[in-house]
């Protein structure tokens, strides 16, 4: 058995509690978290102080640290990785290359396995990206968000006086995404792959046009995108907009012999994007400790493990079952 | 450089050839053939006899072996593994797990690489079998091929006394797909996932009704399915018929946190099936030469490399770009 640990129980650290019940070679030590542990409605794990891991070393094979790129990963992937096996889904793309290098140099000099920038994107969609590139060397890959929900843009939403609370939602443009399939060269800008749909709920008096002019004209944000406003109440954002739905498509389209059209696609669609995204790290988890029990140490991503790292099944069954 | 020595010169082999010249680390040795090396028409490689390869032994990294997987695979990647790295297509899905074991034992033997059984079904498809059940262990996984032509039924049809030339198109049910996407739960016969359409020209005097009775009820190859026959001249197969389109579907619908539902797809649309093959096999020829210049050994399938084996770019630009 593979025993877990969860550090950080937001969102992702749930779904991790969740993912970690459908495998059957893993255990869950518990969740470790800066609140205080008392306060913790977990699914039955049992929840401990942060500083509670380092005394359980030894029942933990791997720490999954599940907090967030802008400050959580960038302290807590190096502070754990000098004790432990460790995956995250570092995202803050610009700053890979570095926490890479850091962790590399925490890991191998204190003999651990870390999984950096675990998850879908990057991820799965990086994945995708590297392998139709490499087939397909003389081709276009295009990738497309959503439907689904970005916090981020949310965020600012919210963060507008006279905005109470706030859904957005990024649409990829399947038009778009069609007329690719079909092998057209297309030269594309920001506002022709993706659209932004917000909805918004007002506190009392706020200036609805003047709001939505805000929004439209936000640099950054909404500014290069055709956004669509909808002003709702906070009723129907809480029954119909509180979810957590994303996904998207990695879009390659190749030729071969000259002219000869070869299109590769994958495509994700997730009711819950957190939950999605903690399968992910629970199998990368599982590639971790298997690395490390062969002996290896460093910072790996996705790129540098072999897909039977993941699975459960032995790699005989794998050969007979599903090449 | 990489050094890539074609084994077998049909559309297999063809394929590689232009494949290899997209890739900016490889060179071709030759193509190297059965059949007097005068009468091959190559699109500028040197042809040699397959005698020839093992005296140029020390200018060859990989041999992309491009026979069929009925008779030549089982005789050749043995025997060329025992002299060099090797890639097959090897894709007679229940020998595969003694076609491993073969071909480990020489190259472990031997101190070469082999990656067997690569291209996309099995290959990429298989991958994505794995990735997705590893992920998602709660799930189904449904694989679906087509639109394409399947050499085995339309050599199937051509055996058939009175039918002088066919095509026979393997069609993927599309409502059944977009059903499984939305997560409904199906119990799949061969019947519903699959038709089959063959496009037949008939010898004079053949009688029609009679050979379309055959066809339907033919056993293995049709009788399990919805077929459709449609009687052509020999012009009209020749002129819309003669192409090698395929592709399919790998379709995975889990769910996470019991109910939860999460779709992972992936998606071939190819215009040419052996040329897109062989950019398979080319890339995983990269994935060998990298292996055996580490000191590796020994056989390897898609589930076993990991992916930056397969791309021409280094791991830091992979990392700073494709992440």
């Amino acid at each position: 058995m593979i025993n877990i640990a969860i550090i950080g129980y937001g969102n992702l650290g749930r779904g991790v509690e969740q993912a970690i019940k459908q495998q059957t070679d893993m255990t869950l030590v518990g969740v470790f978290t800066r609140r205080d542990p008392q306060t913790i409605q977990t699914e039955g794990a049992p929840a401990f102080t942060l500083e509670e891991a380092l005394k359980r070393k030894n029942e933990i094979d791997v720490c999954i640290l599940c907090g967030g790129s802008a400050t959580d990963l960038p302290e807590q992937t190096p502070a754990f990785t000098a004790h432990f096996n460790t995956v995250d889904s570092f995202d803050t793309h610009a700053e890979i290359p570095n926490h890479f290098k850091r962790v590399d140099e925490i890991a191998q000099a204190n003999g651990t396995v870390s999984v950096i920038s675990s998850g879908w994107d990057p991820g799965l969609f990086s994945l995708n990206r590297l392998y139709a590139q490499a087939i397909l060397p003389q081709g276009e890959t295009q990738t497309f968000w959503g439907k689904g929900v970005s916090q981020g843009h949310s965020d600012a939403l919210r963060r507008i006086e006279g905005i109470s609370d706030a859904t957005q939602y990024t649409i990829p443009n399947e038009d778009i995404i069609a007329r690719l399939r079909n092998g057209e060269k297309l030269e594309l800008t920001t506002r022709d792959k993706h659209l932004r749909q917000c909805f918004i709920v007002l506190t009392e008096g706020a200036d609805a046009e003047g709001i939505t002019e805000t929004i439209k004209t936000m640099p950054n944000y909404f500014a290069d995108y055709d956004t669509e406003v909808t002003i709702i109440s906070q009723e129907e954002l809480n029954l119909h907009h509180k979810g957590m739905p994303h996904g998207g498509t990695v879009l390659h389209t190749g030729v071969t012999n000259g002219s000869t059209k070869q299109v590769i696609e994958y495509r994700l669609a997730l009711e819950h994007n957190a939950e999605f995204t903690a399968s992910v790290l629970v199998a990368y988890a599982r590639a971790a400790a298997r690395l490390s029990s062969e002996g290896h140490q460093g910072a790996y991503t996705v790129f540098d493990i072999a897909p039977k790292y993941l699975s459960a099944a032995s790699v005989e069954s794998l050969r007979k079952e599903l090449l």
